[in-house]
């Protein structure tokens, strides 16, 4: 019989807090510990869901904490991460492992050989409509991928602080989808380029960032790809992916919410999207902890992002982030060695 | 080999100018000559599709017409139907025989005994959508009809004076509708009643006739269906139906012209319905003279709206005009017998 | 500042439990006690949430008891909403009121007198897309509602012991549609007339009930509408709503849980509606609750559902079924004098 | 008041016969004459449509014709132009001018000085989605264009035969979407980047050829635009655009043709898009001829696709072969000098 895996939550601030919720909600979690330097938040947050409030140290070395849920600030991950692996709990780390690719790649390379069970924050992969996607090609419905049309359009820029820490829209916007097209194609990236401009707010050019941008991509099979990305679109958030194979096209459409539609006139008013990204995607938070408490008891779980998921999507930011620099294309392989 | 089937076109009006154009394109068709009592307007519709103009009685006692097509005013129809039975013609009737049903009734007893192909305007029935319809259940897609919606709207309302002489709301828009009813599920209505009011131009209720309309009805094998009519929409001419089985629901949805989306906010909005139902439903006046040429040119072709449909569709709206009146369920046979 | 309602629910059953959640899960609600003739499923349902297990006699007592939930057998509401008013908690209480009209409108009459704030279980009234449709006719987006056409189909037939002692279709499924047909037209069913058949299982006919209809009514206001009701769809549960007026058509359509669509061929196949009417409207519950908690803590709240809305929806009801059974329109004032 | 124009068609194959019966169709063009290099061809369509057959030397200096509607097979175009020109006839040209584009500069510099109405056969600028996409943008709708993504998705793979002489699927294909993004954005492609590889047939990269190709380009504004290609679907004809501003997005989106539904189990299968590119675009020629006429009746008519739209689509495409055939991005500018 499946037991309760004993969760600590290491940072309670947004994200934090929807993890915590989730921990609390799950049937088979036990939330018991929360961290953050902030403690009074800590605190709040360990009220709400029944948990106690500790250090990082003290929810490490604690036999009662079979697993811990990394949501803390992203320049903590890569020590989190390996301090968690060294006291042998199974890891729930938020993306990314690290801004800078060289780090993530000496943590990763130190976590893996604890051989613990570590999953990394690519939620959308637990999209019910991405899940149903890749169903369809997994069953053959379209046959071999061969055109992949991503859309990735948030409703509304960040604040400028904000970006200004990001790592830029590549690494922390597009990433999500560098990680689904190598989930739904089981193929890598080989060659990309990209076009990007800083157009919804021009000043986030000085750090060298864009809010617009367009990318190609030939997969290693000869597929061939394509996604935009921007920061605020006016008529909420948009994500959907299609990929066309010589069977037809399998399509995880746009969102938008229940409501009530005008027919009047010439024309009919529906409902639009959704109003921003989290609303769109939060039950995936949800979705990915429980494959990954599944896991933990034992079931078999395909699909669940790895540390070497993450790295591979950050590879492919990264020869991203390069193309937009240079005008020129870019093999995501030469960026990894 | 097929040969061309040489009509007259007896009626150039506004119906007669469409079954005109129709008739003029149609490969196997000539279009030899035109009658109307306004031999100014036959002369300008032969003129445009290079035919001549004649009198009634010289179409139909000419060797080179095979065929008519009757488009002239409702009062003429049982007549211009007997005397082109008599001579021996096809014919292409426009609905319906006569607004009385015990005129209706004799003539199609008369006309019957000559044997000739004669189709009735219930133009509908060839709508590509209404058609796939019709497939899916003669198919067995959804299994046995349970339930069927129906919707006939229309976008403006006519003048009170082709009103006063339509024969209300029941007998002139409905009876389209019964007729389908018909088709698609090859049964007869047993039961129907009806509520209606005058909502849209309260005036016409001095005549008895009403513009909005809800109806039930109940078919010989049991199945339930409801029918609602309007003279004017405030959003486009909105026609559907659909079927409801044990095995899920058939749909001919309302259909919209192609056009432009605008996602603005959190909304969406679209191109809404045809202007009018023209637009919507021209293409199947030609597409049921098609069928009817076929069948003049020995194809076996199913689903040509007879004699008998168009009594059987007249004694339903007759039924339903009673229970309007009465405020009582009424039952068809009666009202045939 | 608002204060925390503290709540005792009576009946811990299927729907009892998801009023346990929403209770537990309400910022402003504390979940107190439960109370069953079942105790152990009370005291499942206490752990879980956090409260106490109680008789109905100790939490009708109990000073620290502000509000009860009524979500017992069908049969123990009167008495117990009777029984709350006495002891002068506020009320919420799952539909009907009771089974019998005339019990019910003793009831009521007895209750109203305690001035207690009640809701009745009509918890589609707080459904987003009807609620926006609501908000479009407010509005006057499209001005008077002149036809409204409702369909009301589950996915799968109930037991035949549930519908033995259900009261039937019409009192059972069809009475949430009357009720949001008065709440969105702010108007009163003036006639009724109904068919119906057992045609999904035709042995329920045996105890006068049916599993499909088709209903016409007339508003006081002279608009007209239409309901259709199936117990077994073999396509999803389907429940929508449209509203025409001379302006337009507002509408509140069926919904679809998101999913892939697969384009091959000819044809696209999308995702269908949700598989039954739980997962359609679960969030209503959790609506309706927390519209009347606010009610509880002063806000002025429109459209909550109560004790006369709870009579009138019977009323239309008890005329339907006399519809049905006698095959004539009825008037439902007839009916509830 | 318009007078009729007199045209000669000079090509009476597949287009030629489509724009034959457009010529004759239209109310203000009489068609007189008709060119082809296989008279019983030209024969056939004079016959059809009541014109008469004419060598291209007799239709050019016949008085009697006021236009010529080039059709014939693509090497012919440019001296056609030339000769046409020549003779002061108004012009229609079916594109490419040439699939050079050296000598379709130099053409097209000859003909500007004899200062004709001219017009190149972009049909898709008139297609009536793209036309209200174009209106949205003109009003403002959603503000400055920043992001647009093009389809292009043919149905089924052309022979291989038409292939080696089309130029290839940027000049023969794309071409057209260059075409409406500068048609619709106003705005010229300054920078191009492409990838593409024969994934449906194979055999095709012998001569340089893709069958799939997924494009970026950034504009003189600094708006971003993204396309793709495929010669076959697997799922009908894939056409649409849609262009993302701070305002919100206009789409003229995938069309397909009526049909019914089918609702069953979870799913609901529903028409897909159209067979192929002619059923989806061929009311463009009439439209575009329509507004050539305009023209020549001197009305002011926008958004005709003249002589130097022709040459820099091509000059686009040109871009795009090299983008594809060198894996590095292109200024559209290095090769029109």
């Amino acid at each position: 019989m499946a037991t309760k895996q004993r969760f600590a939550l290491l940072g309670s601030g947004f994200i934090g807090q929807v993890h915590a919720q989730n921990l609390a909600a799950h049937p088979l979690v036990e939330l018991a510990l929360v961290a953050d330097p902030d403690t009074a938040r800590a605190q709040a947050v360990a009220d709400r869901f029944g948990a106690q409030v500790a250090t990082v140290a003290q929810a490490l070395n604690s036999d009662a904490i079979d697993a811990v849920l990394i949501a803390s600030a992203t320049p903590t991950h890569a020590e989190l991460l390996e301090a968690a692996a060294r006291a042998g709990k199974a890891i729930y780390c938020e993306k990314p492992i690290d801004l800078s690719l060289e780090r993530a790649k000496r943590v990763v390379e130190k976590v893996l050989r604890f051989n613990l069970p570590v999953t990394v924050g690519f939620n959308r992969r637990f999209d019910a409509s991405h899940q149903q996607l890749k169903q369809h090609l997994q069953q053959g419905a379209i046959g071999r991928a061969e055109l992949i049309q991503m859309v990735c359009r948030s409703s509304a820029m960040p604040p400028v602080s904000y970006l200004q820490s990001s790592g830029g829209q590549m690494r922390d916007q597009a990433i999500h989808f560098f990680d689904l097209l190598r989930w739904l194609t089981e193929d890598e990236v080989n060659t990309i380029g990209a076009l990007g401009a800083a157009l919804a707010l021009p000043e986030i050019a000085t750090f060298g960032d864009v809010d617009t941008s367009v990318l190609i991509m030939q997969m290693n099979s000869g597929a061939l790809a394509q996604l935009d990305n921007t920061r605020r679109t006016g008529y909420g958030y948009d994500e959907r992916i299609s990929v066309v194979g010589a069977g037809g096209m399998a399509e995880s459409a746009s969102q938008c919410p229940p409501g009530a539609s005008l027919w009047q006139g010439s024309s009919v008013t529906r409902p639009g999207l959704w109003p921003d990204w989290f609303n769109r995607v939060k039950q995936t938070y949800y979705q990915h902890l429980d494959a990954f408490v599944r896991q933990l008891n034992g079931e078999p779980v395909s699909g669940l992002p790895g540390l070497i998921d993450g790295l591979q999507a950050q590879a492919i930011a990264e020869a991203a982030v390069l193309s937009l620099a240079e005008r020129r294309f870019y093999q995501v392989e030469a960026v990894l060695l």
